[in-house]
């Protein structure tokens, strides 16, 4: 008898690095988390210590995935551009491996969460994965598998006309968690960031209200032009600010419906997976698809 | 020695049906067209008369593909809705697989269409098709075969801001062939469609200018956000519009480029086959995948 599959998954992200093992179920075991090291060779050396580590506790030599952010070429395993890692083109699938002496699969973070949502979480075989936290990313499942490289999913960078009204922004500086704390704070009060912001919206805070409702109007803009596109697979909106549940959910599912007119109008659902889907779904880019082979 | 592929392809469009063999290398042979049966039952009759002549100037029982109108479900075989066809809930697979007395392979005109640029046109692997005529359509196609279904592809339908300062009114009713002609002729000649716009265009008449302007800025808004989710896959401009050749796609590349300020601008090229693309790409349906199997 052979025991069922399993994976090691690491999440590089920017503050942290999260990893355990996961098996096929999408069952996540011996949790760890570590502070991310700036330096690629200080990374590379912690990750390689954690998979001994967690090879140890699992008792075997199980495969590993890694997640990382950024600007990622999925094909060739490096990192073209990372902001929060303060990264340049580094090889990171060719770094780990020679750490590690064996292949390791790389893959983007927020198409690892999106697969590990697909599989496990909420999403479906088709969806888009939309996490919103102090930026805005997209990442598409087509087929069961991520879809897309480099460049794909950087939604958060469509111009949206500025509710201040000056030139056109970036979807993220008006509908990110970020923007909604800093534009709530411009109108007087200082606020703890977006938890804040929707407290004060169950109080009837016009401030709030206002700047909610502009995020709002622009993500179901550049949401609606996504579906128009691709049909009304399922959105699967995650990060910090799918905490506000209904609150944010229900006006959007609104906003949708008032611009997709076809009848194409998406479920739009929160997250299952919470902020260790990049981990679960990094090990799933190391376990056997289950339609057959690998990611 | 076997003969290389070949396949029949059948384009049943709003006014005319197109079909002729197809090879393994796009190369397209004995076309003929008809004007397009209103009723199912009728033009059932006329694709399966038209196979069969095909068949007997192939002097092979050749596969057949066949390319529909409309909102299509690719996986079912069926148009859901065809304006043009005055079509609803029509199982188009099923009445040409009974009539043939074999299984046929039933697609989407436009993602048939996109199907054929990337094989045999102006396409890549991964691109998005956006054929501008009467309406404005789109079709993705991903590692070398067409995706989605049904209400996929509909970009036309997007919302955007009325040039005329009216509420927000879907793409195609500013930026259609048909809606450039509409406006010029608004500003008081009648034009004879978009051809005579681009004329206009050419010789800096001021409403032309306005009119392309509009239709250009908002096709480039879609479009931009297409590609901050898609990355920066090759964009094919087909259709009538597409006859207007660098007029068009200068000014759009230099749009695109305001929009996407990540460095993630795509190619945009004109199409290569013209309006026989949906023939050749519904005769692809049915040959072999470059790659191994069926589409």
């Amino acid at each position: 008898m052979t025991s069922a599959p399993r994976a090691i998954g690491v999440d590089v992200g920017g503050t942290a690095v999260k990893a355990g093992v996961v098996d096929a179920g999408g069952t996540l075991t011996e949790r760890r988390d570590l502070p991310t090291p700036r330096e690629p060779d200080a990374l590379v050396a912690a990750v390689a210590t954690l998979v001994r580590d967690l090879r140890r506790a699992a008792g075997a030599d199980l495969p590993v995935g890694v997640a990382v952010p950024g600007i990622v070429d999925d094909d060739a395993g490096t990192v073209a551009l990372s902001a929060n890692l303060g990264w340049r083109d580094v090889p990171v699938r060719d770094l780990l491996a020679a750490a590690l002496a064996e292949p390791v699969a790389v893959g983007h973070d927020v198409r690892a969460g999106a697969l590990a949502e697909s599989r496990w979480g909420a999403g479906a075989d088709a969806m888009l994965f939309v996490p919103i936290g102090t930026g805005i990313a997209a990442a598409l499942v087509l087929d069961g598998r991520p879809w897309g490289t480099g460049f794909a999913g950087e939604i958060g960078h469509v111009l949206v006309t500025d509710p201040d009204g000056g030139p056109d922004l970036p979807l993220e500086r008006v509908a990110s968690a970020a923007a909604l704390a800093r534009r709530c704070a411009a109108g007087g009060e200082v606020t703890d960031g977006a938890r804040e912001v929707f407290r004060r919206l169950a109080d009837r805070d016009p401030r709030a209200r206002t700047v909610v409702a502009d995020a709002l109007d622009r993500l179901a803009d550049v949401l609606a032009g996504a579906v128009c596109l691709l049909g009304p697979v399922r959105i699967v909106i995650g990060g910090g600010l799918a905490g506000a549940g209904e609150d944010l959910l229900g006006p959007l599912r609104e906003r949708l419906a008032e611009r997709l007119v076809l009848g194409n109008v998406p479920e739009v659902v929160p997250a299952a997976l919470g902020p260790w889907a990049g981990c679960m779904g990094a090990a799933a880019l190391a376990l056997p698809h289950p339609d057959g082979g690998v990611q």
